[in-house]
């Protein structure tokens, strides 16, 4: 045993840099946060064990064998893994006291969830106060589900569903349960108001009635079509790539795609940004690769990490361009110098930035080079330099569904190989003609995502002008500071019944505790009178419900960006020249912004609904 | 290091087994299967390893770590599991010869894919063979492709999508690349043709006037509506559970529950049959949770499994109900015997059997007390034991989009817990009108399920008169065995070519290699003109490509069921009296059929046009 512990410290760095009192200290404390009446046998050092990327592995292997005849023909191998940072085993030289103690400990773990019918009978097991469990007990899944719940409640991320019904001819209104009871959305994605264009609506009722309601089948069988054909067609043209596929969702083709790259790819690394979408992280997860996960937007970060793996090792920079929940953008420019000197693939998710960012609406990437675009040389800017963009039809496109964008070999690779995209039914005929109908819509005219920045702008000014604390970025999201799960709920409540606002809280685990906030998302469709009842609104909220305002923030220092020097003054991405303001903007600055921009807004806004009606 | 090996040798049942001398052998041998110019260093006992649970994790982790300092800091751990049974270990004390030897073995395997700058210069490696790597080399991903899809190319599995375009006006045809080339289509999961009922296509085109293009968010954030609640409370009423959840496609729905429930429930086992879908496959991969292959439709051996868990683990049955490719049914209610008997739940797939079974089209599990629910009776019956359902709306129901059913905190929890589910925009309140009002259509309406049966046994018997091997089941599956992937690709492109008849091959990974086949699914559309034409086509097309007919098959003992004595018998799961032909069925086997049968389907097809146009 001695020899099998020394072998254990010199390869574990935790053990071999861990005293052998702190050790022994781990194991014989209870973890706290494992603490319950029956659950209490988790020592500390278990809970470290958890989190190491072998042991973990190895511990939720052995719970499934111990006591098990069966599995034990096939994993008992593992055991000896486990029990070498076990509490008992570094207590002990003795493997059977070891793991009638690990086995106790497990059982008396599962206790909650076990339906134990003759436990009246049973008597109390004097020397740890848990009930044996009878060998005919089965486990308790309603428990189970209940205390998965009662978790959330607890912690106050169970959510509540609102019933918001968006109304096609009157965006940005919305009905609740009852038609008549309306509302402002000012929280949907659909950013630019794409759902209710009439040539996207027109396209897909033509497509319906001529192909009917759904694909019938996979791509493979029956399920390819020209609508397919040519919606692929138009993103690889939207994004100047060779190529592109579109799945079920952006969330199946980030999943999709990175679990497929990461398991083929021998020995693959994943560089991952910090705040990267639920979907990339699944995707990485499922891939069973090796993951280094870069602090948010940390250049000098990312390149230690990338400079710490073996140059020919193939290595996938995943990364946003647009982060959600704050606004901030990456830097998709620099990510590409780093990505070419290390020898990585860069894997861009644009899906909030798809229809809002450059001149035809291709994302950040394009818009970084947005002349290059609009004079169509593509050749050498930073978007043709990104190895995979994965972009949305669902957000600012309207309708639903996503994509991969990249090389033809790439693309016909993941075709060839996801299960997520081989053993799923297409999307519907008429849904991909309208996604190609308003991908081509917003390549030919900027009129709606220029309104969408100039409205973006008005709503951040207008609700820093009252103190409301909008977290600096230069996007077109506006994510209002609460810094409190129930407060954000009190708010949202509140803006809903008093104001028939609708902006839903955005809580743990979207965002991490503490920064909950409320995220606006200002359309074309929300002129001055939706944003100045807006602003009143929030004003109102803030006062009744005591929710902390810029200048408090600033008081304690500030806080991701609220109150902190300099940090307001995130330039936009969408500069002033960009949106044929430059004249306005310096008028703004030298007094009375109101009236000038608002009559900028208005020839924009007259000159959207003629282009419209031209095309129409 | 004796003491290591002594101790891996107590733990370990394969080494433990086996003798010195296997060892020895296995560990100087290479596998046949990763010979390559550059790549035969693997040796089979590291294949071996690969497979195992416990080593396969670890060789992935180390194989990422070697050479590798960051890696080492965190993961350094790893290297002793790997070279416990490594080739190099076993033959050396000495762990820099061993590390140098994994290292030239692991880099050479890579050299297809290293793009090496300096290759011309670099001199041949003498011992190996192999040209050295420079350090400045990187990973060559285009390479990599091209090698994914070589292999794809060369196995016979890669995938030419057709261009299909399903008209709804003309069903069951479609046209081609060009609108005038029509084919009929004979394997669309359509199964109803309810993608053109006029009913659906109505509510499809007021609500997406209504309503919008797309729902403009998550479930969470502005994309839950009353469309989503009333198809939620449809399908739990369909299926006569407490509650729905609708994801985008059922491929998500069995992911993430599956993957979820996996990772959530202490010690979860799960048992699976070997003929499951994909999407439950990738779920169960995704949850960590172990699992145990159960042999297709076997209950002594899903017993055999579940006797050896421990009672009080939490187990999960997963299975379907009609086995898409080979048209097979599963036992539930003995599965639920065994769920009940030892403490599992159910999760059964039916994702081909809704809208097709049962007098409300709830899938086989109602069909199994057809007359109970009919009669609004559902409480004790099989669908009732089941605890979770889960379906899709994009085969029979004609439309897209995923669902569970289940138990209301079952749902709660999954609604609560699943990535799949929160982080994704929600379907188009279009959709789901269309979903629900299918559900509904075929809720209240028998005609097409019928109908579409009648024309199941019709194409499976008048193909049997010309020896075309069906695979018998009970099923509306129509699956025609080929036996080599070369020829069914050959007989669908001579039925598309010559005969305008459109029926995908099925080809490996699909099914295994050498059951390859044609899979025919007839609808309420495919009438005699078409029958007769579908089954004059296969008949030449066999004979012309010279593929086995089922006496041939017979000669060799039968396969998969065809040729085999007693199992052309499978007595359908539509009876003659749920069918109402029992008079025409007892005249077909004393004489003359074809008439009197094509009689009833007259009638029923009158009836079914009735009935259309007086709802409509």
């Amino acid at each position: 045993m001695e020899a099998v512990l020394r072998q254990s410290k010199s390869m574990c760095p935790f053990l071999s840099k861990t005293s052998p009192a702190t050790l022994r200290s781990l194991s014989t404390t209870a973890a706290n946060h494992h603490v319950s009446p029956v659950a209490g046998k988790m020592s500390n050092l278990q809970v470290l064990a958890k989190r190491c990327p072998i042991m973990g592995k190895a511990l939720s292997v052995q719970s499934a064998c111990l006591g098990n005849n069966a599995f034990a023909g096939t994993f008992g191998g593992t055991r000896a893994y486990h029990t070498r940072v076990n509490r008992a085993k570094l207590h002990t030289s003795s493997s059977k006291e070891a793991q009638a103690v690990e086995l106790e400990n497990r059982r008396s773990k599962q206790a909650p969830y076990i339906h134990a019918p003759n436990q009246s009978n049973a008597a109390q097991n004097a020397h740890t106060g848990v009930p044996p469990v009878p060998r005919s007990a089965k486990f308790d899944y309603d428990s189970f589900y209940q205390n998965e719940l009662d978790k959330k409640h607890k912690d106050k991320s169970y959510r509540i569903f609102n019933n918001v019904n968006r109304l096609a001819k009157d965006f940005p209104r919305a009905h609740r349960d009852v038609e008549t009871d309306k509302v402002t959305v000012w929280c949907s994605n659909d950013y630019l108001g794409m759902g209710r264009n009439q040539q996207v609506l027109d396209k897909m009722h033509q497509t319906l009635d001529t192909y009917g309601a759904g694909a019938g089948g996979t791509r493979n069988i029956s399920g390819h079509n020209q609508h397919a054909i040519s919606l692929e067609k138009t993103i690889a043209d939207l994004h100047q790539k060779e190529a592109a596929l579109v799945f079920s969702s952006c969330y199946v083709a980030n999943d999709a795609t990175l679990a497929t790259l990461g398991s083929k790819l021998p020995n693959c690394v994943f560089l991952s940004d910090s705040l990267n979408h639920a979907s990339m992280i699944q995707g990485i997860r499922h891939s069973g690769a090796q993951k280094m996960v870069f602090k948010h937007n940390d250049l000098a970060d990312l390149e230690a990490k990338l400079a710490s793996i073996p140059p020919e090792y193939p290595k996938i920079i995943a990364f946003e361009s647009v982060y959600s929940m704050c606004g901030s953008i990456g830097p998709i420019e620099e990510i590409c110098d780093l990505a070419e000197k290390y020898g990585a693939i860069t894997f861009l998710d644009e899906v909030h930035a798809v229809g809002m960012y450059g001149p035809r609406g291709a994302g950040v990437a394009e818009h970084l080079d947005y002349d290059a675009h609009q004079a169509g040389k593509p050749r050498g800017t930073i978007m043709d330099r990104i190895d995979i963009i994965t972009g949305t039809l669902g957000k600012a496109y309207g309708c639903v569904g996503g994509y991969i964008a990249g090389s033809a070999k790439f693309v016909d690779t993941i075709r060839s190989l996801a299960p997520g995209f081989i053993f799923t039914t297409s999307l519907p005929p008429h849904t991909m003609a309208g996604a190609k109908a308003a991908i081509e819509y917003q390549a030919n005219y900027q009129g709606d995502r220029r309104l969408q920045q100039l409205h973006t702008r008005l709503v951040k000014s207008a609700l820093e002008d009252r103190g409301i604390p909008v977290i600096p970025n230069p996007s077109h999201i506006v994510p209002v500071l609460v810094g409190n799960a129930e407060l954000a709920k009190d708010a949202s409540d509140m803006l809903l019944q008093n104001w028939n606002i609708y902006v839903q809280p955005i809580n743990y685990p979207t965002v991490p505790v503490g920064q909950e906030r409320l995220r606006i998302t200002p359309t074309p469709g929300h002129g001055r009178e939706y944003r100045e009842e807006l602003v009143e609104a929030f004003d109102s909220v803030w006062t009744k419900l005591g929710i902390k305002r810029t200048n408090e923030w600033a008081a304690e220092g500030g806080f991701i960006g609220v109150g902190e020097a300099g940090k307001t003054e995130d330039t936009p991405l969408w500069t002033d020249e960009q949106l044929n303001i430059d004249a306005v903007s310096k008028e703004m600055q030298s007094g009375s912004p109101t009236g000038v921009l608002e009559a900028v807004l208005e020839k924009e806004r007259l000159a959207t609904a003629q282009a419209v009606s031209a095309a129409a």
